[in-house]
């Protein structure tokens, strides 16, 4: 620890399909400073690489310099932990293999570990948030896409390849809607964001009843206007979110009977639709779980602070970060 | 490693609906002796500690006495790592929740750990078997029901609880047939003994065609019939096969997006009938499993000899088990 107190902060780094967002992170998880990127700007990965460089370093330096930062964290769709590298991301600019850790220990001298966005996410609530002395948990982020970080006698699950924990991509139904992966009927193509928006045109194609969804072009329906309606009482809204939360109570029974975990954790939107969409999932689960599991795995709300969550959980990895020789 | 040279011996106990066998075990995975007891008849959990007992010291004494052995592993039904208990066993005479290990300790003198016995079966496997030197595998036994043990970064998973790798019942067709533990459409419906026994039923009714399954009565067709006409070419039993091995390897697809394990290693009398079993869920594997997965996880056979394996992979166990105070 002594090592700790010699280099006090971190940096934390969320790479996203949109924006790159990166920032100081304390000890006890405050987010001192921030700055982003545009991911999209940059079609050359070195190019990429010297952009955030040249918005970090500054930073850095603020906080006293390389000297003081214990190592980098950084989430990334498709991050592989053992190896620092982005693989095949379909989100990002760059194709193929990137190894983005050594490219950025070379350039800034930090040591630096990466894994996947949702893995970030899971160590972040293990070090700061909802998941804080939980050995055994699963952290399900329900934002575009559905993602997972596993978590189990206190380590995150990598799997022997770096890449497991795609709990997004189980099937919730088989030969059902077509996902973004290539295959059919994945939870992320019912419970993301996304997916949420299909049911709901679903639903208004097949039912005539009145709705406050009718009101907007059906292509443009989002997740937060099925939210909104429900707040409004609409019932095809509701019938929305029950939907979708009997097909994630469905899938964490499933998901119970591998690991048997004390919790499972939301984050992202849609978990932050409330009782709306926990109380179906809630009476899934009670139906569908094993008799053994019953009533034993709690259901909790991410604790992280929304605008610094994903750099505070890509932050959490920095300060395992192996020293560089 | 200097205790193991002073206590070179092992017990494993594998408690069984039927039987209870239990043996002598060296460090090198050898059975040395061996012996069993009617589990059915004893209805007092005392008196079947006790029958054990006097079978089990004759061994042991025959091997230099309780000093000479290390500990004792015990694979059951329901087992609890955590506690040494046997949790409501449905095939067991004995209800609630028996201190099994408790018992066995304070009748021989002798540290005992207790699991479930596909965990039993998985560090077996990792000891002595196919699945030494991996970290990361699944163990599914396919026998009188589907278990499972799991083994992520090296460890078996218990779960918060100490009942996770239930893995027979994921739900494999949604609705589908009833299950022993009173839902519908687990894995184990369909992929156990029974469940394929079930499907020949189902196939023999819903068909016209010929087959030598039809020489048998109905109700009275098990596993090894299916088996016994598909080497004899028999089409419709080899569709049987193919039916189940689409069903465990759509399973496995999930499983993978899961843990992303090295291997998959099937235990048990359906895993031995080879090809007719393993083609079709490598088949259904390949088309179901999310494309970074395509091609990364073995599919392997036991490697633990029938008679012992109950045996031998309980006994891995006792290795483990914490000395007594």
């Amino acid at each position: 620890m002594a090592s700790n107190i010699e280099k006090p902060y971190v940096v934390g780094m969320d790479i996203g399909g949109t924006n790159t967002v990166f920032g100081i992170v304390d000890s006890r998880g405050n987010v001192l400073a921030s700055d982003s990127v545009k991911t999209q700007e940059y079609t050359e990965i070195d190019d990429y690489v010297e952009a955030v460089c040249k918005k970090l370093l500054p930073l850095v330096q603020k906080f006293g310099g390389v000297e003081n930062i214990k190592g980098m964290g950084v989430g990334a769709p498709n991050g592989n932990y053992y190896n620092g590298t982005i693989e095949y991301a379909p989100n990002l600019p760059w194709k193929g293999i990137i190894p983005l850790a050594a490219k950025f220990e070379e350039s800034l001298g930090i040591p630096t570990a990466l894994t996947n966005d949702a893995n970030a996410a899971a160590i972040g609530e293990m070090t700061y948030g909802a998941a804080r002395g939980l050995r055994d948990f699963i952290m399900i982020t329900l934002g575009t896409g559905v993602g997972s970080g596993i978590v189990i006698n206190g380590q995150l699950v990598y799997g022997h390849d770096g890449f497991a924990g795609e709990l997004g991509h189980v099937i919730a139904e088989r030969d059902g809607r077509v996902c973004g992966c290539g295959r059919k009927g994945c939870l992320e193509a019912y419970c993301s964001a996304t997916g949420v928006a299909r049911t709901a045109r679903e639903f208004l194609v097949a039912r005539s009843e009145p709705s406050l969804l009718r009101n907007i072009p059906a292509e443009s329906i989002q997740s937060k206007d099925v939210y909104d309606a429900a707040v409004k009482g609409d019932k095809l809204a509701k019938d929305i979110f029950d939907y979708t939360g009997m097909i994630l109570g469905r899938a964490f029974a499933d998901f119970i009977a591998f690991s048997s975990p004390e919790a499972i954790i939301l984050f992202g939107g849609l978990a932050k639709s409330g009782d709306y969409i926990m109380e179906p999932i809630k009476k899934a689960l009670d139906e569908n779980v094993l008799p053994i599991f019953k009533g034993k795995t709690k259901l909790l709300m991410s604790q992280l602070k929304d605008a610094d969550a994903a750099v505070l959980g890509a932050s959490a990895l920095g300060w395992e970060a192996k020293a560089l020789d």
